[in-house]
């Protein structure tokens, strides 16, 4: 099949790591669309500006009406953000038959009903992923993953500014204006911090996911919020001494009276995972009747998290553009000619740490001769603990933490320490892995 | 439309499940799709046996062929379980055209390959979202959400059983066989636990994960198994006291050499959001070139959580059945007809517990006060901190958490606290959810 165009309104962060995602992740792309995909054009409002991408390729322009008009075109990606011309781009482009993916939250929390309406009368779709939760996969989840569930309700950490303060403040004792200024010396908040540490943003994000929880319109002006610039450092330390953590929390509940849709500081017990998502991190909680609680956690925000969720919209699109069945959602998620049998490791081949607990004679050396059979096998120990001998005891556990090896060096290694006359029965040992 | 007609192989638990939610549910999943979804026809082993489920309305019988050979129904639920007649009736719906949605991890973890294979050549949808951590949308994360990202690894606690033990033996410093009793006394795991303890289960999950994540073919072979059955009370107990969780994980990475598929007891840095999913909860850890860490939590079991899967893979069938534009994921999740205007609550009608803090002359009756004051709003309080006065202070911050209440109570007990001429300065509230 030909390749599918798309055209690009905005270079700046978002559009900048999305030509980055699309150009470096091209091959593993068309294997599961089985279509190659392709930015045409893009528009910039200073095309002298140093990016964060690679434009060549691409015919850029300072006049968006380029990509909008232009008949080759099939998807165009809004990544201006605002509300103005954002709109006017968004509203132009429908009209002209091109389907829309944007990580513009004001834009459909504002005008997403007449977006969308307007969309429909076009037979076009309206892709918007990366609006909420950046590279969180949370619309889906929601629209797709739950579809046979009745949401109860739901509640998130979806501003990372607001929980980098929280987090720092909790972490380091620190005042909330404190943190602001350096949130802002880093990049996390903006010099007009409003939006985001009044709840704001957060406020946005709360009515898609609550519209497309409930099936209620777009009504940003009913939520209420309320921002977390009065939380005081001690504030944040009696919730500590209760077994509570505070979160700029945005919560869409279902009531029998009505539904409440509400941005505002929470405490939340600590032993919750939402209340373990700590820094510039994102979490939703999705509380729904078939399922129970499911959480969905990861980065939201940054180039490259955000391109994540515009890249997979534009694969929605894609496989929903041609109507025969290889356009569906193949069923390895690989196109079937793509699917690759690549080599899999035995598991003597396997990199990890490891955790060992021995039984050691308490005698001078007896460590020494286990330490150098390591270093024998190149395994380098990270921790040990040698337990005191209590009550006049001679075998004593020990346990020690190494770095990472392959498994046929550890096998040898606990072969030859079995052996020691200062070892008595056998190692176990536990793999380790850091996840980080 | 006209409705489309399902039918069940197998109404055990997550047969069950599956009936009672789409029944339950019907109305809010047409609301999503557009089409009315009705079960015409179910099989089971036994018809006389009691169900968890009301099967009114459904023909039933013990013949299996009767529902796969029904000319109406179009999509076919294979919810038997097992690999024998699961694959021969499935392989059959298939070459009669239907679409079928499976539960069954060991069906397509070990007969994936033939099964897609069949499906691509009679142009039906095999979908199997319920095979992997139960109502966790993860299939649909990866395999779509994700689609723009090349993935690097993944780990996930993909076996609640296992979970489980582990969990209790940490809490409750109990040893394995102690535990495994009691779960296999709580229907968590089977009268032979070998294929959750020994990591079976996990591998076959772990498998289709890997499949998806990464474009190879199904191979269970290559899955390295290590059960969780020789851990003991002292490594949990070692293990946290060097800042870790032991796990039974499963791991799937690509590596320059070639790609790990392995499942085995793991020590997780404790501080890792994946290391506090305890009890019978699933969650999968998904590292990803452009997105970075993303987590996906739920319940991996359990008849509803379970039948959440297998109902969204119906909906996903229904709307690529229909070739329309209205057959596409609509911009809000529902049907744009079914979008409703629901009553919003303003935050004064909002319901939610209480952090109150202020400052309160050290007294006698100064507290009192207080607590008559909330008791006249019908607020209950559920603790309260008063700090100890230190150097004399003769003001003294006082904490206190309230139960649920209505914001306007909430407010009228504010104002007449502030105006108590032992309280000094204003008083701050941070409302306080649970999220249980």
């Amino acid at each position: 099949m030909k390749p599918v165009k798309v055209g690009i309104l905005g270079l700046g962060t978002v559009g900048g790591g999305t030509v980055n995602v699309l150009k470096r992740n091209a091959q593993e792309i068309s294997r599961r669309t089985g279509r190659e995909i392709i930015i045409t054009r893009a528009s910039a409002r200073d095309l002298t500006r140093k990016r964060i991408c690679d434009t060549q390729g691409i015919t850029l322009s300072t006049d968006s009406n380029e990509v909008i008009n232009d008949p080759e075109i099939e998807i165009i990606l809004e990544l201006i953000g605002g509300t103005g011309l954002a709109k006017e781009l968004v509203l132009k482009a429908i009209a002209n038959g091109k389907h829309i993916v944007t990580a513009n939250k004001a834009l459909i929390a504002l005008h997403g009903n007449e977006i969308f309406s307007a969309a429909k009368k076009a037979n076009v779709m309206v892709c918007y992923e990366a609006a909420v939760a950046g590279g969180i996969p949370i619309i889906k989840a929601i629209r797709e993953g739950l579809s046979g569930n009745q949401i109860n309700w739901l509640a998130g950490i979806i501003n990372g500014t607001g929980n980098f303060i929280l987090t720092e403040m909790r972490d380091k004792g620190r005042d909330f204006d404190d943190v602001l200024a350096e949130a802002q010396a880093l990049g996390y908040a903006e010099a007009d911090p409003t939006f985001d540490v009044e709840g704001i943003d957060a406020g946005h994000k709360l009515m898609i996911l609550a519209s497309i929880a409930f099936g209620i319109p777009l009504q940003f002006e009913n939520v209420f919020t309320e921002g977390i610039t009065k939380i005081t450092r001690e504030d944040v330390e009696y919730a500590g001494e209760l077994g509570y953590r505070i979160k700029h929390l945005g919560i869409a509940r279902k009531t029998a009276k009505g539904i409440e849709l509400r941005v505002h500081p929470t405490l939340i017990p600590e032993r919750r995972l939402i209340a373990n998502v700590d820094g510039v991190m994102n979490a939703i909680l999705v509380q729904a009747d078939a399922v129970g609680p499911t959480l969905y956690y990861g980065a939201g925000a940054g180039a490259e998290a955000t391109a994540s969720a515009v890249v997979a919209d534009v694969v929605d699109v894609v496989r929903a553009l041609s109507l025969n069945s290889e356009s569906r959602v193949p069923a390895l998620g690989f196109q079937e000619s793509e699917i690759i049998d690549s080599t899999i490791l035995t598991h003597e081949d396997i990199e990890t740490a490891y955790y060992l607990r021995l039984t050691v004679e308490d005698k001078p050396g007896a460590l020494a001769d286990i330490t150098n059979i390591l270093a024998k096998q190149n395994i380098s120990i990270e921790a040990i603990i040698q337990k005191k001998p209590l009550h006049g005891e001679t075998n004593l556990p020990v346990i020690m933490l190494t770095q990472r090896t392959i498994e046929k060096e550890m096998n040898t290694a606990i072969s030859a320490i079995e052996q020691l006359s200062s070892v008595t029965g056998q190692v176990t040992r536990i793999r380790l892995e850091t996840l980080g």
